[in-house]
Order: structure tokens, then C-alpha cells, then sequence
């Protein structure tokens, strides 16, 4: 089956089996992709928390909503920017680059001033937000990897924030959450896999030039 | 090859060989996963312009800082948010579940006042920031749909957005760029490809609770 097959196949759970978990191997496969999906600049401003553990899912579904996915699903993956984009994050950016690639530190003066400039010209809110959209690209690859492991993933949007960042001590790890996805199995009976999946028409959606 | 393994040999290619052209099969499969890409409420609040003709993009380049992949690439996706989500937007949307699903349009009647309540509820740069978000999603799906049919897929933000949507006429349209991707094969000699994946380790990236 092709991926785009495997995308038609999936559908955003909202009841999940417990019973069910994914494999030490799927968790890693699941964190090798969002580990690959490309962010700008490659600077990669933002961790995911994995979360399994029931009391704190337990929480974390009273901060969001009630929906079940939460505490049901196999794992929830809580994607959160990094506050702070300062000279610092971006000197050590470099060190990685330099380490990974062993390279001399000095070769990578033009990129290091690039990154730097680039950091310093934006302000806190403009970071963020610039952090947030990455975490939605790494998103869209847990999506599809997901998919291709045959995996259910449900993004979400529906959560407090600022209560998720309460409850996972993000502020004092300077992180702040941007949107979450219970990963895991459809129960049996869940009603919206079922429904035909809606979407607009390749007419609507695409325009070509 | 696993699609973790096909992730892990893309890269952002700088120098596309232009005379290397998707097929319209290709073409079709990469809109397809575009298509399927999770929004969020399902409302897929952005159209993605595909640019193929050479004179528009040579305008398109001198709007992203002369960046060679715009016009060198076989394609070049840009992702465009729809700058009105007003109420006429969620009911048409509801219309098209409807349609979609065969169901009396008066049994998505709760739907539909959450749809409508979640967008009267937002300021109109609330609803740009939120669409914007969602086309990285629909970004991390082609990338990895890309990477899936071993295209190269190049994300890039470092263009001017206004200039973009003048060129593209997208204000009359309703649209305003959000981010654009180079779409097409790699040319042998590109350089970046060729370096080592710089991306932190899973210890850095992951927190497990």
C-alpha cells in the first residue's frame, strides 16, 4: 500500500483502545521521523515530551477538555517550543554542527553569523511563534510515518496551554507547549474512523501557474 | 527502504538539476498527500499554488533573495492561508461535509455551531496564525511523501511574502503566502546533500514521562 493509501486509511481517533500500546520499536520509529523532519535552519527549537504515564495523562485530560485520546491513546506527544532563541541556543547550534560533521568550529563563521543575525533580529513573540509553526512540520511527519507504521495519530489543538505547561514543569525547562497528538490504536467501535473522510477537491485546494 | 530511512537521506537541496522534471503521476500523488494532510476541525483553511512556469518563477526568485532552487526545481509548491474565515467560510465548509458524507445537513447542526463559534471567537491575525500553522503540517506531509517517492522536497522561508502574493495576485484571491517548498530532483553536484544530517540527539529532542 502507498503512503497516500495509508493517509486515506487514517482518520483523527477520538476513542481509542487502551488495551492496546505501541512497541518500544514503533515509539522509536515514531521519534526517528520527527527527529528527521526538517525545521528551518535546522535549529530544531523545540522538544517533544512523550507522555505515558496514567496519573499525569489523567491531568493532562482535565486540561484538555475531558477528551478521552488523552489518557486513552498508547502514548500522547506533546510538542514544545523553546522560549528562549538567544546567542547562546545559537553558538551551541554550531557546536553541533561542527561536532556532527567534524568540522573546524571557524569554517562555519558565515552560517554562525547567518543563524545569529537572524535570531537577533526577531523579537521573543515573533521566536515563538516561528518555533510553533516548525513543531506543526514535525507534526505532519509523526502524521505520516504514523500512517506508514499503521499507527493511528490524532493531532490536537484542543488543550490549555498554559495548564500543560503547568503540569509537565515546561517554564522552568524554558519550553512552552504548541500542540499535542495522541498516538496509539482505534478501539473497534470508534465512529469517526468510519465516516467517510472529508476533503476538499484537488480543484479547490490546488491552483496551478 | 523504510520511510525513517528514506527521511534520513533527504535533505534541504540547495541545487536542483533542472532538467529533471516530476512526472504528472508524481505530481499527482504529492497534491494527493497534501490533500489528506490533518487541518485543524478538517477545515484545510489554505490552497497551494504549484508553479511550473518559468517566467513567473524567475519573478518569484528575485522575491526570495535570488534563491536558485525557486526556479530550478521541477516545481515550486507555495502554501497559501485564506485571510477570511468568517462565517459564510464555516458554513460552506459544512456544506461540503454534507455533500461529502451524504447526511442531512440539519444533523451537523452542533458541528457546525462549534465551527462557528471557534471562528467568531478569534481576531482575524488569531485565524492567519492558525492557518499558517496548519500549512506546515500539510508541509511535513509532502516532505515526507516526497521522501516516500524519492523526490527532493526543500522547505524554505526565506522569502518576501508580499512580493509573493503580488505576483501571485493572492490578496484578490483571498490568500497570503505562508511558506513554500522546491519540489524536483537534486543536482548530482550539490553540496548540501552531501554533508552529514546535522539533527540533536533523541536524548536531547525527547523527554519521557
Amino acid at each position: 500500500m502507498s503512503l497516500v493509501e495509508k493517509l486515506q486509511k487514517r482518520a483523527a481517533i477520538k476513542k481509542f483502545d487502551p488495551s492496546k500500546k505501541i512497541s518500544t520499536e514503533q515509539l522509536d520509529q515514531l521519534q526517528s521521523a520527527i527527529q528527521l523532519a526538517p525545521s528551518s535552519l535546522g535549529l530544531q527549537s523545540f522538544k517533544v515530551i512523550v507522555v505515558q504515564d496514567p496519573e499525569t495523562r489523567a491531568k493532562l485530560r482535565a486540561a484538555g477538555y475531558n477528551q478521552a485520546q488523552i489518557t486513552d491513546a498508547s502514548a500522547l506527544f506533546v510538542f514544545a517550543s523553546l522560549t528562549t532563541l538567544d546567542e547562546a541556543f545559537g553558538k551551541k547550534f554550531i557546536d553541533l554542527v561542527a561536532d556532527t560533521r567534524s568540522v573546524d568550529r571557524a569554517s562555519l563563521e558565515g552560517f554562525e553569523q547567518m543563524i545569529l543575525g537572524t535570531l537577533s533580529s526577531r523579537t521573543d513573540d515573533q521566536k515563538l511563534a516561528w518555533s510553533h509553526k516548525q513543531t506543526y512540520i514535525a507534526l505532519g511527519v509523526l502524521v505520516s510515518e504514523a500512517a506508514e507504521l499503521g499507527i493511528d495519530a490524532a493531532p490536537m489543538e484542543g488543550f490549555d496551554a498554559a495548564q500543560f505547561d503547568e503540569i509537565l514543569g515546561l517554564k522552568e525547562k524554558g519550553l512552552t507547549t504548541s500542540v499535542i497528538a495522541a498516538v496509539g490504536f482505534r478501539a473497534e467501535d470508534d465512529v469517526y474512523s468510519k465516516m467517510i473522510k472529508v476533503r476538499r477537491p484537488k480543484s479547490e485546494l490546488f491552483i496551478h501557474v
